[in-house]
């Protein structure tokens, strides 16, 4: 298996191989224009069509109403954590609430609350951020201005069901490290949003899904840049866009609907990594414990440890000697993670899954 | 000549068509990894030193002291233009003060104007935006937060020359469009800004020098992707960077410290770009027209016209059949455009004056 195959990196993480293959072709010539594509005009008909391209796939894999808007930021989720209170906590609504459930929604509400006053709808600190709330059971003030989630905690490996998605106020949700790995009601949500280097492409773009009906309530006067309207009136092109970006991001969308055949399919596949993984954890629950309680363990991000950090960095050491890498936990838990992104293949979870057995063995 | 080397795109532009064969094997497998660039943590040991070469080499061809910060930031130009008013238009001080002396510098002042008042310091309107004004003699208030310019404007094809740079107050230039073409007295600026999709890389990042006593002016509580100290206190690592693009931006450094042979060797080649260009332009006064007055010509972008959209459409026809490509000029001022970035060689400019005279002879 190819060193690409075996990256468990929780991002920028793997990408398919044949989208690779593709994008090495066209850093000097890209079949439809015979031009490197780092040297493609925003304005040029080329990439016009990418960007139709891009948001038609969006489109079509989550079967997405016409009433969203779909735009390519840049700033990351980082920067989206400070634009949403900006556009949407505005004074004619109650504060926006959280979900504190682990470290990136926590960074989430943390950013907001220098803009905004926020209330926390649900803390998950007394647990140690190793469960989940049903969200649809929260108490949340009627008017709140929104409510934000983080569906996928990479950090701590867990993750909501997508059924769990049901709000009485706007549902805004940060999908970084779970769009497009697996078939999920839009219609729920008020806002989606998903950094692209976990499951779409390499860093450097934002995808936003948003309601036109909220567009309303942003206030007059924001920069530009931080007014989520710039964008989608703009149709991601008010500056320069991060075009290489949107053009792998745009590869892996095709290969989503192409190769893989959809997000019913690629769920299927993630599943199946997931249980190869966390069935071989279960085996060895003597050695080894993973972070997430059961019913919330994330299919993308798996947080586990030996329980000691000399034996957490020697199986480090194991595993990158058979080629694989980025398996080091998240600097604020520690320990080990394995992410199992849309690009990496179920035959790479096999590998991972050897080794663990085999190095739980001799250190039983 | 490759189609790559007949690119005179406004930008995203031409690149070293060596920093493109190396950057197209990185997408599979990078020399020191073995793995896709695109796949590298921004958190790893390669990206990390990345980080450290990019810096120190943008250091060496300025001879910047250590004084200023560096850091690498989303959003380009145009996030800058509200960031910069929030950071250093404080109440402590006079209004910040603009040059209007083109598209790019009004884009400036007027998102300026969202967050703060401003002071026009010098408006190019009356003469077209064909002239530029002497930087030093600008009638400035002493106590200004600082004067912002455009060193070059791409659309109008204006530069002011190095030795204009000159303030009393806090001297803040977007260089995007001609950052590392030329040798540069860095320490009389309180701030230098550069996005990369010009002389440096591909879109999607954007170099900011920054004074360390200017950060200090900084408010509290500004959010923090919008506070200036936050990516140079985490060496642009707050959170995930533009890994790729940061990649090739270390490559184009590379090639201008190791190929070029410095700042002072990529200013004679661009002199002789621009003198062969406007030598051939001048020449053929009788059938085309350069925008910008003699004085304040760019040595990066050359605007120009046959004096009838049907002739500049007839003659950029005539060129891309020759495998030119980006020659159309910017939607706000019509016409011809043809950009001379560091990448552009002498022999392609060749190419694009041989055709030049040619069509000049058939329509005169």
């Amino acid at each position: 298996m190819t060193p690409n195959a075996l990256n468990f990196s929780g991002g920028p993480g793997a990408l398919p191989a044949t989208v690779l293959d593709e994008t090495r072709d066209a850093i000097v010539a890209l079949p439809e224009t015979g031009r490197s594509v780092l040297g493609m005009s925003h304005r040029s008909a080329w990439f016009l069509g990418l960007l139709d391209e891009a948001e038609r796939n969006i489109r079509a894999l989550l079967g997405l109403p016409e009433r969203y808007a779909i735009s390519f930021l840049q700033g990351g989720s980082s920067l989206l954590f400070a634009t949403i209170p900006m556009n949407f906590a505005t004074r004619a609504f109650a504060p926006p609430e959280y979900v504190n459930s682990g470290y990136w929604s926590r960074r989430a509400s943390a950013e907001a609350q220098r803009t905004a006053a926020c209330r926390i709808a649900w803390d998950g600190a007394p647990t140690g951020f190793s469960e989940l709330p049903a969200l649809q059971q929260l108490a949340v003030a009627p008017n709140a201005a929104y409510l934000h989630y983080v569906s996928n905690e990479t950090v701590e490996g867990l993750q909501f069901g997508d059924g769990e998605a049901r709000s009485a106020v706007p549902l805004i949700a940060d999908m970084s490290s779970d769009f497009l790995s697996r078939p999920l009601a839009a219609e729920r949500f008020a806002m989606i949003y998903a950094h692209a280097q976990k499951n779409l492409g390499p860093a450097g773009v934002t995808v936003a899904l948003i309601d036109r009906a909220l567009l309303e309530r942003i206030p007059p006067n924001l920069p530009h840049m931080l007014d989520l309207r710039t964008q989608i009136e703009h149709r991601s092109n008010y500056n320069t866009p991060p075009v290489f970006a949107i053009y792998v991001l745009t590869l892996v969308t095709r290969w989503l609907r192409n190769e893989i055949g959809g997000l019913a399919a690629m769920q299927r596949i993630n599943e199946a990594k997931a249980q190869r993984l966390y069935g071989t954890l279960d085996a060895m629950r003597e050695v080894v414990k993973v972070h997430a309680a059961a019913p919330w363990r994330s299919r993308m991000n798996a947080a586990f440890t030996f329980g000691d950090a000399r034996l957490d960095r020697a199986f480090i050491a194991c595993a990158n000697a058979r080629g694989m890498a980025g398996l080091e936990g998240h600097r604020s838990l520690g320990g080990l993670r394995a992410s199992l992104y849309n690009a990496v293949t179920l035959e790479a979870v096999d590998v991972l899954c050897e080794t663990l057995i085999e190095f739980g063995r001799r250190h039983a």
